[in-house]
């Protein structure tokens, strides 16, 4: 089955690409609100998992034992651009469990965000594991693990008790059986679990509208949600999609990116959770199905949307507006 | 009708991302020998037509009237990275029509290539219009204009001679009637047009195979052929693949991407213009459907295939492999 198309590049009126994708819109208690596409083949969530993997670091109470904040829980919901402000709280971060850099094992890589690189090229400076997107996460989980008076040596291994954790965790928020599933290795080295988009929605569902879980999951979603709220610019970095769209809404919507085309969101007023996925990965095209379906939903109201860019202009290299990226007229298929 | 899943994008042993797209494979008169989707509905071929038009700066005679050699003839053929020797080509070019960068109407940007983007942060330079990946190409165009005695103002728009005169070689190469084509703005503010892979691909056979065109053409192509297999780094620039593949084949392939996924071939020695798009606009997605179908045709060797990447390995931060971009297999579809 072909997913169909979501998302069209044209220059001045005629389609030059297209990004093809599937939308899953569930609630909390697993009924699909809307759907486009096939919801039901896992997909690598990559870092759009990343607000599942946090809750083990709150609920085990290593948050509360390391004094961490709500800076810390946002950076490790985040893929971060690695500028300044991520690097320092990740410094202090490492100071609070008495840990260097070198535990980190994300790897390094090139700031995703270029005013960080550029910072770093004028600098004469390399990026460290700090800048590496993941940092936040990676923190967390070896803080878990400390807390846990568990050896953090090989955190990003499947069957270290941080990992076994996190994947319970995201097992039972989305609902979906982890252990049969397609597996692979994220960028960052820890497991990457296909699971498939309505499960990821059901999942960003019960963040949405978690009354019906246990009391300390309750809690800990709403400390990420308040950590989120207060920090947008820890979950990426200023200009950034998930970033600006919380913060038009006032935290009111959540949204987080993955790698390869994936992007989840949830509205706790409307207690919905969305999880979309483009078939070839492009993140611009993930950014504009996820802001056009929160527009056709009502979830987001379309003077904010337009100003997140629910349309992206192309320019010449003069700055002459030449086409547009825009959501496919619905479906319409060429 | 859907294009078939050419790329696919495998973490571990599990597809992650897939890229649908068409190719045509034609000869000088116009048989198509191996196609795979949609090769009738015009797409913009972007700079994949820059072999077409540079030919009138050829033809007019301006190459000769301006002394200029095979260096300043790849320049105008490429998408070049903007280092150091592109620029000074340029501006040696400039020199000799005693003009200077104002006249070029391409507009600036950052590098296209890394290396070159980096030595300008490094000097705390700015980007000119030299820099512009399609700096030569507007060289070109200028440069034909005075030769031919026409004021090189608005040379960019689609009325002037010298637009007029690459839009006939373009559709008299291809076979394509351009005048009612779908047509749009290219990046660089030059007219752009929708032509079919079918007719691009005939277009590439032509220069392939140029026995049966005018004397005039068939010379003018001999020198393109020539700059291109002397400085394939001029068309793109180091590691760029077309750079590469020219060079790997010692230019018995000449190969010229084009923005959106478009990439166009041809081999002198099989008599055989190539050209593909890859639906979703992904470059390197576009470059392994190439080579793919270079190897698959018997025109490149699988050594040289595998040195020039014909499969692209995903590497985690920490430079351990977890994946690889590579070609469909044969009719599968999911």
């Amino acid at each position: 089955m072909e997913n169909p198309i979501l998302v069209i590049s044209s220059r001045v009126h005629y389609p030059e690409s297209q990004h093809r994708g599937a939308i899953a819109v569930v609630n909390a208690a697993g009924k699909v609100v809307y759907s486009v596409g096939d919801i039901e083949t896992p997909i690598f969530p990559r870092s759009a998992s990343k607000l599942f993997q946090v809750l083990p670091l709150i609920e085990s109470g290593a948050v509360d034992a390391y004094h961490l904040g709500q800076e810390e829980i946002a950076l490790a919901c985040g893929s971060h651009n690695g500028e300044d402000t991520h690097v320092q709280i990740g410094e202090k971060w490492l100071q609070k469990i008495n840990k260097n850099e070198n535990i980190l094992a994300c790897g390094t890589h090139r700031p995703m965000g270029k005013k960080a690189v550029q910072e770093l090229i004028k600098k004469h400076q390399s990026p460290t594991p700090l800048h590496n997107a993941c940092s936040g996460k990676h923190l967390g989980f070896i803080t878990t693990a400390l807390h846990r008076g568990e050896d953090p040596q090989e955190y990003i291994s499947r069957q270290h008790p941080t990992q076994k954790r996190v994947e319970h965790t995201l097992s039972e928020i989305t609902n979906f059986e982890t252990s049969t599933a397609p597996h692979a290795i994220d960028g960052c080295e820890i497991p990457v679990i296909a699971i498939p988009l309505y499960n990821l929605a059901w999942g960003m569902a019960n963040l949405a509208d978690p009354k019906s879980l246990p009391y300390v999951r309750q809690k800990a979603i709403h400390l990420v949600i308040d950590s989120l709220k207060n920090h947008p610019n820890l979950i990426a970095g200023d200009g950034a999609f998930d970033t600006e769209l919380i913060r038009a809404t006032e935290g009111r919507i959540i949204a987080k990116m993955g790698a390869s085309g994936t992007y989840v969101a949830f509205s706790s007023e409307h207690a919905l959770g969305i999880a979309l996925k483009i078939d070839d990965g492009n993140i611009k095209a993930a950014e504009i199905a996820m802001i056009h379906i929160l527009e056709e939903l009502g979830l987001i109201d379309t003077e904010r949307s337009e100003t997140l860019g629910h349309e992206k202009i192309i320019f010449t290299y003069n700055s002459k507006p030449v086409g547009k990226i825009h959501a496919a007229p619905k479906k319409r298929q060429f």
